[in-house]
């Protein structure tokens, strides 16, 4: 083993890691060869720069919309031959920026890459401190929280649907609406496990499988008294059942298109938008970057939750870079459970 | 000539009235055969009722989704060998009710009838002399306004498109929202004659003919900055559009789906939600029924508007209830321009 200390300053220039990049766009469902994965140098950090050493990175649905290129995205898509980006967590090997020190932990958009170097303005210190680990920094609680308060306008009493409820946004979106007082709680998954999970571990009222029958009749059952509020993850059928079976003036937070990516192609619209003028629904597109001043209030929301064991934060860890394309696939079929993370370093 | 005083009230038991009841419940689009003319005998009111001869009923587009049947409504549907119904309005003939007599002018729902008779509770009387002809109370200036002020959250500065914006509702949108401080004003309608109008008589910074090529490239023509409210009166292509050309945070009132009302089959929704979310878009569904304590500001504002010339009422009159379904055909494929009414009695 090198000494740290002076080994880190000195290996910096011969330092390698993997980065990913997009190699091509695909038509569909992007499939191994659409990524390359290439060994780099790491450069020292020029001056008010910093290089990162990430410990994890998440995976995300949306991500599929950055390597399609969809339109109307919030956020640059990826380009052919450049490293991707995405939420990572990480460890500050050196610093030339007064603001950041060796051994800080940092959060930032330089994902998909076992090493970053940019100016130190793109981290975000955290505290180490704060969780049991690194990762639980990158969950989608922000997202959920603020879907349900903000876009939703969450009330006590309200009864909530959330669909693709076993998933990293759909999990936390089922159990904070709980504990911000909705008096029943729905979820859709893509398994009977999944289903036995939502109603079991994570304590939702009901659960359906979303291939079991007609979505619609499914809601209607877990929801006699219709739904006030939808967490769409999905589009597609659920969201047009959703509608179906809301109760006039209910609000519907739209969060992902899943069963859109799924397909890798655009998906119809909901053909019942007369029902949502008969109904005086609210639909409303939403993403947590639009409301940042809602993360200290969650935060200390979240930690007192976990610590009280009123809210189950669970993870599915993919291991090594080299993993994460495949892992990304599977994510949009459904394959994980809770929030999904790719561990870069330890 | 009768003695009026005398015969009102002598006659009331002989008197007869023309009625229209729905005969069957169409497919489509309705036809001649689908509705039946009938004349009635008109009771004298019982205690606690008055008796209403009507002078014009409102002929909306909505009206085909209640023959339709359509799910979600905010309304009951028509029934098949009943008599339809409506906004209208008319002077009351005879009362049994101390609240109204003789001579009153009165806004109710029992349009598609020469005479109305009901409880008095479910008449409102208005101004005899609020305006010039009583047809203009029938207009659909409060929806406009709610749309724009309650579900569009309308704010000035902002560039509006209204889709068949010649229309009762379209019209008004567009004015209102120029009164209430829009900095650019765009409609949509169905021939060249009402684009003119739209740009000459009423104003509007911008109109197209929604036949004349692909829709989000006229509007991106008509908006080169982008839209930030969409006043929806039609879904579909048009509505497909605005989402593309919408603005970050952009507010969509849906009040009418005209699209799909004149296909009369269900249309497929926007394919294009994750662009919704991506700009994280509004759309909300309203009926003017929601916000009535907004009718007393309206009305302020509308004689206002009228009294200086700065606002355009114009009324497209249909002669005699036998001519009512007919009409309601011609309204639902662009037959007129403004408000439609039927003239019932003088």
């Amino acid at each position: 083993m090198d000494t740290p200390s002076k080994s880190t300053m000195h290996s910096a220039t011969s330092r390698t890691g993997l980065e990913v990049r997009l190699a091509a766009r695909p038509e569909g469902l992007p499939g191994p060869g659409d990524f390359e994965i290439a060994e780099v140098a790491v450069p020292d950090p020029a001056a008010g720069q910093v290089l990162v050493r990430n410990l994890f990175m998440s995976l995300e649905p949306g991500m599929l919309m950055l390597i399609a290129g969809t339109s109307g995205l919030p956020m640059p898509r990826y380009e052919i031959g450049e490293v991707m980006y995405g939420a990572a967590i990480g460890e500050v090997v050196a610093s030339a920026d007064p603001s950041l020190g060796a051994g800080d932990l940092v959060m930032h958009r330089f994902g998909w890459r076992e090493y970053a170097v940019a100016q130190a303005g793109l981290f975000r210190r955290v505290d180490r401190h704060a969780y049991a680990t690194p990762s639980t920094h990158l969950g989608s609680g922000l997202v959920a929280y603020v879907g349900l308060m903000d876009a939703a306008q969450l009330r006590p009493g309200d009864t909530v649907f959330v669909s693709s409820a076993a998933g990293a946004t759909g999990n936390m979106a089922g159990q904070i609406a709980r504990l911000k007082g909705a008096s029943r709680v729905i979820g859709s998954a893509g398994s009977p496990e999944k289903v036995a999970y939502l109603t079991g571990k994570l304590g939702f009222d009901a659960a359906f499988d979303h291939h079991d029958g007609p979505i619609v009749d499914r809601l209607r059952e877990a929801a006699p008294e219709g739904i006030d509020v939808y967490f769409d993850n999905v589009g597609g059928e659920q969201l047009h059942a959703a509608i179906e079976v809301m109760n006039p003036h209910g609000r519907i937070a739209l969060c992902g298109a899943l069963d859109r990516q799924g397909k890798g192609r655009p998906d119809d619209g909901p053909g019942n938008l007369l029902t949502v003028i008969g109904k005086r629904l609210t639909m409303r597109g939403f993403t947590a970057s639009d409301h940042l001043d809602r993360a200290p209030e969650f935060d200390a929301q979240f930690r007192t939750w976990l610590s009280e064991g009123a809210i189950v934060h669970d993870e599915t860890v993919i291991e090594g870079l080299a993993n994460a394309p495949q892992a990304l696939l599977g994510l949009i079929k459904g394959a994980y459970t809770g929030k999904t993370v790719v561990r870069l370093g330890t």
